[in-house]
């Protein structure tokens, strides 16, 4: 049973304690065929539209924020192995400052991304999926007061059938039905026409979220081609670069394994002082 | 002690124990200050920067493997969203098979361009990686033997210093050191060649690797750039459909809500046979 919370008497624990009695005694009748029961196809189809949006919903959620994960991922491994390149790269390589300039715009260009789709694309899902809860509720509580409703119907016409008649009680009876009756109609009427609407807006909700996706995709690949491309540069300037020294170089690498090779055969005397190596 | 392998004698093996004693003694005596120890600056060098080059060249490919799984996940993230908006899209809304189409041009390109990279710039790298083991063995063989070099030289200088020369035992000794000489110096020949060009070479492989992976990227991005206008072009497009069918289908709706309200109202006899929703 419900904790007794604020302002709920005694009384009123009773009278729902009831409700749920009488509409668990009128689902049996239903069940069993012994009363008949309010239906309304439209408005079930309606409830299965709602449902299938919200599953539709939650998972494009869920999709999107995996994806928001997976931009995080590959741009943590692409900024590793530009930091890699950049470690790696010395002072007098050719385009040592634009290599710097690159992995930083680079950088930038990923988190403007990332941050482009939380905003438009997730925020845009996470506003629209916050309808659905109270929704979900409604539908619920129609769906009670249609039960109360078929049950004050049938509770009417067996007191008008009876052989009996009380007129006092059948007033009674009367006057509740009409009370379940508006009861469930406003709450039915207000679904009616919020349901379709709501199930029509999934496509704008849809467009929208892709539509922000594709576009921030487009500049963020548009942007990247061009930082490649730079990166492309660099490299093809460095290994230029290497072509020319290598020509240069080759003549004194020789020259130096020459001296190198004398150094190794020198031999000190047995008491000259060990050179101390732990320095360097 | 190592496991006795093919070809290895018993006599082969005691050699081998002879020699790492003298190698220790010959250290010993070198920490000590009480012997000299070849030494060669130049080629000290050569191996911390083969040492350098060993430890970039690995936590290149370790960088290059995780960014070829991020890629994996990114374009898992993304088959995703795209599966889900395919699965949402219904056959009516405009571009269904367009859509399709688009999907599997980004799965294709997702694909070719994580294969592109390995194909490139890991397999580069791999390649590249291979040759480190063999020339590491080398440098410690070349420690090894520069010791024993050493140790044989100390042993001849002994023997010509003693007061009772033992002229054959003098002339044993110089040839073993001259055996000594010549093998360090083979060793050390080769390496003071190879090192500096291995050394230099790691400049072409960063270029090729990071060139392949610029120009690898620079694709992609142009081509997913181009899927997703057609994406953004695809989401205008149903969203004009959508505004076109709004505009028509808002006096049916009010129609068929009537309706159906009209059909929730209706009362149906008690002894009406229940319609059973099992199978709906």
């Amino acid at each position: 049973m419900a904790e007794m919370g604020k302002g709920v008497t005694a009384g009123k624990l009773a009278i729902n304690v009831q409700k749920r009695l009488t509409r668990a005694q009128e689902k049996v009748m239903q069940k069993l065929g012994k009363a008949d029961e309010t239906r309304d196809v439209a408005f079930e189809e309606m409830v299965s539209n709602f449902n299938k949006q919200m599953i539709e919903g939650s998972k494009l959620q869920k999709d999107m924020k995996a994806y928001l994960l997976a931009v995080k991922t590959m741009h943590d491994a692409s900024r590793r192995l530009q930091d890699c390149l950049a470690e790696m790269y010395e002072p007098d390589w050719f385009g040592k400052e634009e290599m710097d300039a690159l992995t930083e715009d680079t950088d930038t260009l990923w988190l403007d991304y990332h941050q482009n789709i939380t905003d438009k694309s997730l925020n845009t899902l996470d506003s629209y999926l916050t309808q659905f809860p109270d929704i979900k509720t409604r539908i619920a509580k129609r769906d009670r007061k249609m039960v109360d409703f078929d049950s004050a119907r049938h509770h009417f016409s067996s007191l008008q059938k009876g052989k009996k008649k009380d007129e006092a009680k059948i007033a009674k009876a009367e006057e509740e039905l009409g009370k379940a009756q508006k009861i469930f109609e406003e709450l039915n009427v207000e679904l009616q026409d919020e349901l379709p609407v709501l199930f029509d807006n999934r496509v704008g909700v849809y467009v929208n979220t892709f539509q922000g996706l594709a576009g921030h995709q487009e500049k963020f690949h548009k942007e990247m081609g061009k930082l490649n491309q730079n990166l492309n540069d660099i490299m093809t300037k460095l290994e230029e670069q290497r072509e020319i020294k290598k020509g240069g170089s080759e003549a004194a690498t020789t020259e130096e394994s020459a001296k190198s090779e004398e150094a190794t055969t020198v031999k000190r005397p047995a008491h000259h002082p060990k050179v101390d190596t732990s320095s360097r």
